[in-house]
């Protein structure tokens, strides 16, 4: 499938958030209540970390994945996690968990009933709130009794936001990035989109499918129109223009024509045979819930990133974040990156953001 | 389905582009081989006018319609066509032509072959050449010799680029609204979403479906990402904000839960009722392939209109083509319209557009 004329550049992000299981661990954090009035009788948190924590969390920091992403942080945010990066892990006890509702070994939908199904339909949906509160519960067993920051992208900077706000104190410091206080009705309506290519996939079967036949179609769908928003118009014409798949001229086929279609097929295809349809509906639900009005009951320090060329996330709603946190008399930095990278940006960037970073860490 | 708490300005586009039969003629252009190398026996074109043709087309306006408009330009434009309107058809003898490839009366893949089932997957690819080709033939037996001028938005646009540089001097006028002189790579990304949600849909079966059992889950997918290209993040805000559809709360449901969910479905559904899914592969295709780089062959004056909140045809690319005119030593004019509305801005301003158009047709 990968076509050795594309620049590996544009496989990166992908093979980065590809899983790697290795490192992962489980803790189990017993039942839960759902705001939404659900009850799991038995959550399991997976999650991965590196570093050695002082103290009660003197320097720990808790990494939060998007909505695609896993525990393996130092792979998916290797531009900002690791050793001798801005987020160093030897100096830091770097953390991340896997969402609640996820697929990638905590508690979600394709996770198993007792009855030796995947709980389907049966996964109740959640909110931002309740991955924090799962979340929470696990860096509790953990015995990590306070945090450094807390940090995250996209849905991660959601959750980061609703710990400072849920466990006032908690996490010193929070690191948003590209992220919003709440989904607008554009953001909203992509989401409700992706959704709709999974739930009229007739492979959905209203959520109850079996593992090994899913509704692959639908989330292949789903998952090329969310690569349609991680990237610019810019980066979009720097990685393909208008350039055609192994040919000369048009072939006049429904199949591939141009070296964009190809990559997004890809991008479908492989997302198909590691992530859940049913988590992509829990938790873009979940982003789409996500509503913060204020930031009064925190008492973090914020750093806020966005990036110029993020038309999905702009600018905008971090710069509305910074106003809310400082209105509420707290320290917040807003920092505008222009890189043509898009949404991506927040992945893809390690030098201006981890600067950034790693002087809001110190 | 429609919820009167929506304003009626909601369902106003959609409304304006439903089908119109009544006075929709037809004329048989014969056989006809598409620049993809396909051959069609029997063409037919179907078409509308308006008002009293003087001459030979002295007063002659072809109207060329969007990716799924039809010949109905009196409805689907009617903020710029019709009696007292910009395009008045008081004076202006006023014809609009469904787009061969299309399904609202000219040959397309809906079309009935001799073995009485529907072309479908025998329907080959075709260009924006090849529509304009068959108008002409068109326009011929009917006995128009020239035209005053020819207008279109967003496909439509194309299609009026490609009659000046096809039919050089045949118009004397090009009037082009929100388009380009080709699709980016982001565009045709959009584009090709669209047709993998139709084409990864079971019911397409490789194009052969019956006419009565259409992929209608992958169609309403496609028209929903339609659908968010044609708004602007302002009209998603204005129209919807973050409201909820007639609840006071979350009901924590895979439906609706907010008012956007509900228009989307409600535009998707309704489009599956009047479109048919072939078409939307073919004419899209045709869009992405054209690929206009000069105008030195035309000898038109041209107006190009553009919207700065329109983020899916942004203005550079008219800017462009409004240069690309003046280096091959024509007139043209480019008008760029501060309105909300994004693309739909092209379908729904009678008023900036109207007095550019009016003058212009002057």
């Amino acid at each position: 499938m990968r076509d050795p004329s594309i620049p590996n550049e544009l496989f990166q992000e992908n093979e980065r958030t590809a899983p790697t299981h290795e490192g992962r661990r489980y803790v189990d954090i017993g039942p839960f209540h759902t705001e939404s009035g659900g009850y799991l009788p038995n959550v399991t948190i997976a999650y991965e970390t590196w570093g050695v924590l002082r103290g009660m969390g003197e320097n720990a920091v808790l990494i939060c994945h998007a909505l695609s992403g896993d525990s393996h942080a130092v792979g998916w945010w290797s531009a900002l996690v690791g050793p001798g990066r801005p987020i160093d892990t030897n100096e830091f006890f770097v953390v991340c968990m896997n969402a609640l509702g996820g697929c990638q070994g905590s508690t979600g939908p394709s996770s198993m009933a007792d009855d030796g199904k995947p709980l389907g339909s049966r996964f109740p949906l959640i909110t931002i709130g309740d991955i924090v509160e799962a979340h929470k519960r696990a860096i509790d067993l953990l015995g990590i009794g306070r945090l450094h920051a807390v940090a995250g992208g996209s849905m991660g900077g959601m959750l980061a936001l609703e710990w400072t706000v849920r466990f006032p104190g908690f996490a010193e410091r929070a690191f948003v990035a590209a992220s919003c206080a709440s989904h607008t009705p554009m953001q909203i309506a992509f989401n409700e989109v992706a959704r709709q290519a999974v739930q009229r996939d007739p492979k959905w079967r209203g959520g109850d499918y079996p593992l090994d036949d899913p509704p692959v179609g639908g989330l292949a769908v789903a998952r090329m129109l969310g690569h349609l928003t991680y990237l610019s118009p810019a980066s979009f014409e720097r990685k393909f223009s208008r350039r055609l798949q192994n040919k000369e001229r048009y072939e006049y086929t429904l199949g591939v024509e141009f070296e964009v279609e190809s990559y997004l097929k890809h991008q479908g295809e492989k997302f198909t045979r590691r992530f859940d349809a049913n988590s992509l509906l829990v938790l873009t639900r979940a982003i789409d819930y996500f509503c913060l009005t204020d930031l009064s009951r925190s008492r973090s320090r914020y750093l806020f990133v966005s990036f110029t060329s993020d038309w999905i996330y702009p600018s905008w709603q971090s710069q509305q974040l910074s106003e809310m946190a400082r209105s509420a008399g707290l320290q917040a930095e807003h920092k505008v990156i222009d890189l043509p990278y898009g949404h991506d940006g927040f992945l893809l960037d390690g030098e201006l953001q981890g600067r950034a970073v790693a002087r809001f860490l110190r």
